[in-house]
């Protein structure tokens, strides 16, 4: 049964010579939760990092039930750099002796943590070996506001060995600053306040992270290239040319180890020096201090292999029948931190059910009209490798052929999420209102836009035209995706537009999140019981991936993606207006205000001098932006009331017209700093890592302070988005 | 020395046959840090709470220094209800049985915390006594928001006893608000995410309120009416007529009892239920619940005297020469819940020096053209008793003589802040320019200045006429009153115009306040080492005192006292637009959003159904602050431009025509619910305690949804300040 805004917006669905008739039906009989739960037991019962030998086993069991399903299934290996830990060392050496770090302890009630073998420690991937001993300071999260605030009050992290908590901002940013700082070793540490018991019970009683989790996790210099660090911008293949570990820029250069609030505490609690200010604080239970004298002293030393591993990636096709060069590529990686059970295997075996379906339809003789896609990535913990090594490998095939790339990666309980590419949100909404929520049963579309409407009356930060949709019944809005999973290539290299699905909100998989207690247990205890979210997964995104390789004319609609770069320049405006005005206060201060103004005892230095803020050159982009727009409004327009009267030709000339037009909105040169993110509409940030930045390159110049550089990219972004405009304004000519 | 700002605003400070020529040169003469130390030590060497013995010495050692120095000593002695514990009971009885509670433990860092004979135990005044068994419910702050939250998810507090942490509100509002929602039982805890380790480190490493630390206090209705319960509106004089206990409205119904966060952990670490919302999350490692359930029981039980006791205010006059019938009046408490070093003697020695520096004036010849009146009240700390009593003693008198109310409570380290009533906003900035700050060696006002302008910049919340004054180094506008010192009978009931006096800001005695610990050894390392703040104070407080008594014509503007009025209608305005958006908001929502919108595992009701608020009639009171912004302009333009120039016989005309000026601004029906409070102005919130509203009659009718009484109240406010704007025109006629 479709619903009747789908009816009215698709173009039609399924080659008509075709004998399936309802392919939702079909696939929705092969998605079990039950059947989930066998295969998510399975692929995590034993430890899943890149290389392991049960890593290894995953990809022959996803390879297998693929072809056992019909698909054409082959691997795409790749030679990378990925640092194991040979050994990995803290202690306290003052005031008292104490051994810190290590594995994180089995409990009871959860199976797998109890049998480690072959488990690696917690560490985090490409920090720079050293052994170092020295003093250490608190920085808070380690960002670059941070900094600035510990330099007022005259605290320098040189030679010392910096503690940050997490949060903020992506983990890898943590030793890349502290680095750039000169401190000579760093740790990170969950801080309970948001990770702990602060935000739930803890495990076994809740699913928050107990007192001795630690997150492992990346610290690769993703914001300026993912992937592979000797090969950026070419698959790692055997023969490919490679940087050595010393050149290559991603790799970090000083030993950093994730703890847990356990061992934070340790040294936290005898931290000396003045206290920090209130949004510095924690929730470990004692006063927080910046610390940085001789008083406590740390002995940190990691060491890793540094050979080259393989990464596998699960590539499985069903072949297009009408339209075979468009593909839709869909993914999920299935490498783990340890086992990985919610990160990303709840997000892997909702996967596999839609493959299962997608099968099933196969079998009984339906065949897409474009070819699908089903990827199973490896790696992508350690950086994105497996998705980024494919994607640049195969880059022109992908820029040429793939007309979307669907994503997800761990599920839960809760609402559904769908971020990415705005020319998409009316098929994900038309979507979304046809499958059920498990919990209440009601269309998950209607529970996203209540959750949205009550989030935004309880006081949640919600974008007003996604509250506005939710108010009216409309399209829902996506947000702009920045990175920390594997459409990060698709979208921000080779500008294959992108979207990301899953649900969630509900679940406290955080707790559990990159330690030994991702697991089984924990998963269907406290995330998504019975995985009947995993069965509302596979059915959203099975759906989207049919309606895809099977409509006439691609299911888009531009006038959002034109809305959200005029909502994108209306942000930057008022961060320019913001600047200013601040750049204006700060320079009124007089010199002598913060000796008076602060406190003798625990003295606060002036804010840091910065260069004003100027007015930067935006007429070219707004203009670009309102050309868009009428762009988008004729188009959107004309398709909706003749769509459905296309002849086979004209659908033919629309579908040519409209392949590749996101290539537009690469910049040549791609973004400053790092030319392999080329999307001007989105990146993720330089300072925040996973968080998006829309029309970065203009945005984040502004943000620090680089002004020629924000002129320019201003002018990059306007040629792309008129590029765009007169793409779509050709396409619209089709349907004149 | 004077500084030109005060030469050119004040009309003249002595008669001229007077022998004194630097008056401020002789008072600083006498304030000595090392004598405010020893005075201190010995007023804090027992417990000194109402009635105890060393109270009542501290009363003689006051009258004998006063006397000592050539005052006019007598005492005004009431007889208040005033209940004492005789058993205060808490333990836990399930899931285990605990004993908690009693008296907190000394230190040896802390002398007097080791010499705890007749201090009473933690205890609040005020409340029900009873003996209460059942199950615990976690109530936040227990406010108004507290409850619809509890009730939104289906939680109630009948029949259970109910812990409250510290914060949000007034004490006493918590346990009034316990019991009309059917509690049977209230605690309150020091949370130490605002109170303990979060705030500082603890005591003796720190300030901060170490784990066993409890903090005393009143919770007598106190927003109804201060002052003793048995004779509101009149003097608890022997033959005052009296109600009964259970007759007086401010007299709670419910055992309650204030516990320490160790206590606290013991109970809140045990509770079952559901999590509790981020925001009532305090600074206790584990997760907060709200409890409820049988699993946690508690046994409270208390047992007081309830006999009524003597305060005795010690009254102290210096009589005025040319215009004996005008009074200063200057005052601060001397009682404590324990030794009460910070809280109250740190001021009480201020004031002291204060008037040692009067008294040498005086010796040498000095005669203040007013009467000068100092008290020291006893029984501050139950419930304003003893300025309470002798306020409604005196009140015909009062409201005809005394020009001014000067308060002070604890001093401490810090910035300059002065609270009160607007018309002295340029002489307090007069004088605070004329002292040093001890740390900087820079004018207070400078001081304060920079701490505003550095406070602004730092984010902290600064209303925008503050930051301009201090910007362009004008006069620094004065916060107005709420309650929580004995200036509140004063401006709220006699409508005496008031200010409240004292340093603070860099201080840690918030972590002492109404404890064993707030002591000398506490107050000399944490809060004011050397009583520096302490001469600082009695140098600022002396001379506004002198400025006033000898003024010829009083030091008043008026055109603050418009600004304000303005201000705060504009701010009720504002309320009133966020309510209707807020209500629409609410209208809007649907009666499944909720249930669709929140996790059916932890379940959110819709927000509570509230009559939408409508305009209010506010045309008149807008017209009557026009008025007054006229009258003002008017007046203050004429002062400053022929103020020097008077004849004798205009100045006396004018002092007669500003004389009880303010008894304008009392409503002859008194608030809403609270007659005994009838300042138009400002009062202390029936639903903040200690926080003041602002045109209350309307503001807090807006607030509550009393919408008829806003509209009548608006019309009450309007009168008042046309009769205020008739009398300043009457006086600017002088000028003329």
């Amino acid at each position: 049964m479709r619903s009747t805004i789908l009816t009215a917006f698709l173009l039609g669905t399924a080659a008509a010579a075709q004998p399936v008739t309802d392919k939702a039906a079909v696939l929705d009989a092969q998605v079990s939760s039950t059947e989930q739960m066998a295969w998510l037991k399975d692929l995590t019962s034993a430890p899943n990092h890149v290389g392991s030998p049960h890593d290894q086993q995953n990809a022959d069991t996803i390879a297998k039930l693929f072809r056992e399903w019909g698909w054409q299934v082959s691997f795409a290996d790749y030679q990378v750099l990925y640092p194991t830990p040979l050994s990995t060392t803290l202690e306290l050496v003052g005031p008292v002796a104490k051994k810190l770090g290590g594995q994180e302890p089995g409990i009871p009630e959860d199976a797998t943590s109890n049998n480690l073998a072959g488990a690696l420690p917690p560490y985090v991937a490409y920090q720079g070996d050293g052994d170092v001993t020295a003093p250490v300071v608190y920085v808070n999260y380690g960002l670059p506001a941070d900094y600035e605030a510990l330099a007022r009050r005259g605290i320098s992290v040189k030679g010392k060995i910096v503690i940050a908590r997490y949060g903020g901002g992506w983990r890898g940013l943590k030793p890349k600053l502290a680095q750039e700082q000169g401190a000579i070793g760093c740790l990170i540490y969950s801080d309970p306040q948001q990770d702990g018991y602060g935000a739930a019970d803890t495990y076994p009683n809740g699913g928050g992270r107990p007192p001795a989790g630690v997150q492992r996790g990346s610290v690769v210099d993703m914001t300026t290239y993912p992937g592979d660090p000797l090969t950026p911008g070419v698959g790692a293949t055997k023969d490919a040319k490679r940087l050595t570990r010393e050149t290559a820029a991603t790799v970090l250069k000083i030993p950093t180890l994730p703890i847990s609030y356990a061992d934070a505490t340790e040294i936290l609690s005898r931290l000396k020096g003045a206290p920090v200010p209130d949004n510095w604080r924690g929730g470990l239970p004692f006063h927080y201090r910046f610390g940085g004298s001789d008083d406590v002293k740390l002995h940190l030393a990691v060491k890793s292999d540094w050979s080259l591993k393989t990464v596998r990636n699960v590539i499985a096709k069903l072949p297009g029948s009408t339209r075979a060069d468009e593909w839709v590529v869909r993914g999920n990686h299935y490498d783990g931190w340890v086992f990985g059970a919610a990160d990303p295997l709840s997000g892997e075996v909702a996967m596999l059910s839609e493959a299962k379906g997608l099968g099933a339809l196969w079998k009984a003789g339906w065949r897409p009209a474009r070819t699908i896609v089903y990827a199973s990535w490896d790696g992508e913990e350690p950086g994105l490798l497996g998705s980024t090594e494919w994607v640049e490998h195969n880059l022109a095939e992908l820029r040429q052929k793939a007309v979307i790339y669907i994503n997800s990666d761990g599920n839960g309980r809760g609402y559904l999420g769908v971020d990415g590419s705005r020319q998409f949100q009316h098929l994900v909404s038309t979507v979304a209102g046809e499958v059920k929520d498990p919990q209440t049963g009601v269309p998950v579309l209607e529970r996203w836009r209540a959750g949205v409407r009550a989030g935004a009356f309880e006081g949640e930060r919600i974008s007003a035209d996604t509250l506005s949709a939710a108010e009216a019944g409309g399209v829902l809005p996506l947000d702009p995706l920045g990175s920390g999973s594997d459409y990060t290539a698709f979208i921000h290299h080779a500008g294959v537009p992108s979207i990301n699905v899953g649900f969630g909100g509900e679940g406290e998989s955080a707790g559990s999140y990159h330690s030994i207690y991702d697991s089984y247990d924990h998963f269907v205890r406290w995330d998504d019981p019975g995985l009947a979210y995993g069965a509302a997964l596979s059915k959203v995104t099975g759906r989207l991936v049919l309606n895809l390789a099977d409509a006439d004319v691609l299911p888009l609609r531009f006038g959002p993606v034109a809305g959200a770069a005029r909502a994108y320049l209306t942000e930057i405006r008022s961060l320019i207006e913001t600047r200013r005005k601040d750049d204006a206060k700060r320079a009124a201060l007089t010199p002598d205000m913060y000796k008076l103004g602060s406190d003798p005892r625990d003295p606060l230095g002036p804010p840091l001098a910065k260069a004003p803020t100027p007015q930067i050159e935006l007429a070219a982009l707004d203009n670009a932006i309102a050309r868009l727009e009428t762009a988008a409004k004729a188009f959107d327009t004309a398709i909706a009331a003749k769509g459905a009267g296309l002849t086979a030709a004209q659908k033919t000339a629309l579908n040519a017209k409209l392949k590749g037009i996101e290539q537009s909105l690469l910049s040549p040169s791609g973004l400053p700093f790092r030319p392999w993110f080329r999307n001007i509409f989105s990146a993720p940030g330089r300072f925040t890592g996973y968080g998006a930045k829309t029309l970065p390159g203009v945005r984040e110049a502004v943000e620090e302070r680089r002004f020629d550089d924000a002129n320019r990219e201003a002018g990059i972004a306007a040629k792309a988005l008129n590029d765009y405009a007169d793409r779509l304004n050709a396409a619209a000519e089709v349907l004149k």
